[in-house]
C-alpha cells in the first residue's frame, strides 16, 4: 500500500509576485524562496507556489491547460469568530468571496474564497473535529 | 495573520464509487464514510472525496465547472525505490501516467500521475527534505 500521506501541496499560479503578495497579506512567510517558487511551512507539510506553466511542464505535459476548483484546501478553526477573521483577512488580501461563512447543514460553520488564481480555500469550524494544539487534525475514533 | 495550516483537502469527483475504488486500490481505508463523502486520515490532516457537483454547491456556486491540475498533491518518500513502488501501484489502480519517475534537475527523483478524475499526484524523493518518522515534512532551517 501507499502511505496515507500528503507532504507537499503545490499551487500553480499565473503571476508569482501577485500570489506571493496575496499569501504575504495573510501573514504568511516563506521558509524557502527560490527563483520561481516559494515554499511555506504548514502543519507537518509544505505548501508550494509555482508558475502555472512550469507546473504543467513539471507534470510532463507542458501544453496542458491546468484548472482549479475541483480540489479545495480547508483551514479548520476552533471557533466561528476565527473563521470570520480568516475570511475577512482573505478578503482584504484580495481574495474573491465564493460563500461567506455561515452555519451549514452538517452542524458546523463554513465559508469559501478563491485566491487570485482561483485556488479554493474553505475556512471552517467543525464542532465534531477538534484540532490538536499544533493545529493538526486527527479524525475522532468510531464514526 | 491566518495560521499556516491545511487541515482538510477535498477532491471533487464525478463518480464517487470509482474514486473510492481507486483509493482502496492504493491500500487506503476511510476513517469515516457517509452518504456522498469519504474521509481518509493523512499525516495530521484529512483527505476528503466528495461529489463534484456537491462540492460546487458547497462552494456557493452550484453551476460552476470545477477544474483540476493546477493544484497538485505530493507524496514524498525516502528512496527512489519507494517512489517507483508508489507509482506502479497507482498505475495498477487505474491512474493515468503523466510523467514516469525520473531524476530531475533539482537533484531529486519525481513522477506524476492523475487519478480517475484528473487530480494530480506527484510521487517524489527529495534528498534535501528528510521526512520525519511519522511521514511529516518540516523544511530544513537556513535555506
Amino acid at each position: 500500500m501507499t502511505p496515507q500521506r500528503v507532504t507537499l501541496i503545490t499551487l500553480g499560479v499565473h503571476d508569482l509576485p501577485r500570489a506571493r503578495a496575496f499569501y504575504a497579506a495573510l501573514g504568511w512567510s516563506p521558509a524557502e524562496e527560490a527563483d520561481g517558487i516559494s515554499f511555506y511551512q504548514m502543519n507537518g507539510l509544505v505548501l508550494g507556489v509555482f508558475g502555472l506553466q512550469a507546473l504543467a511542464a513539471d507534470q510532463g505535459r507542458p501544453d496542458a491547460t491546468l484548472g482549479t476548483g475541483a480540489m479545495t484546501l480547508a483551514q479548520n478553526f476552533s471557533t466561528e469568530a476565527e473563521v470570520d477573521t480568516a475570511f475577512e483577512l482573505a478578503m482584504s488580501a484580495g481574495a474573491t468571496a465564493l460563500k461567506r461563512p455561515e452555519k451549514v447543514f452538517w452542524g458546523g460553520y463554513s465559508g469559501y474564497y478563491a485566491d487570485p488564481d482561483g485556488h479554493v480555500w474553505e475556512v471552517a469550524m467543525n464542532p465534531f473535529w477538534p484540532l490538536a494544539d499544533d493545529g493538526s487534525l486527527t479524525l475522532p475514533e468510531g464514526e
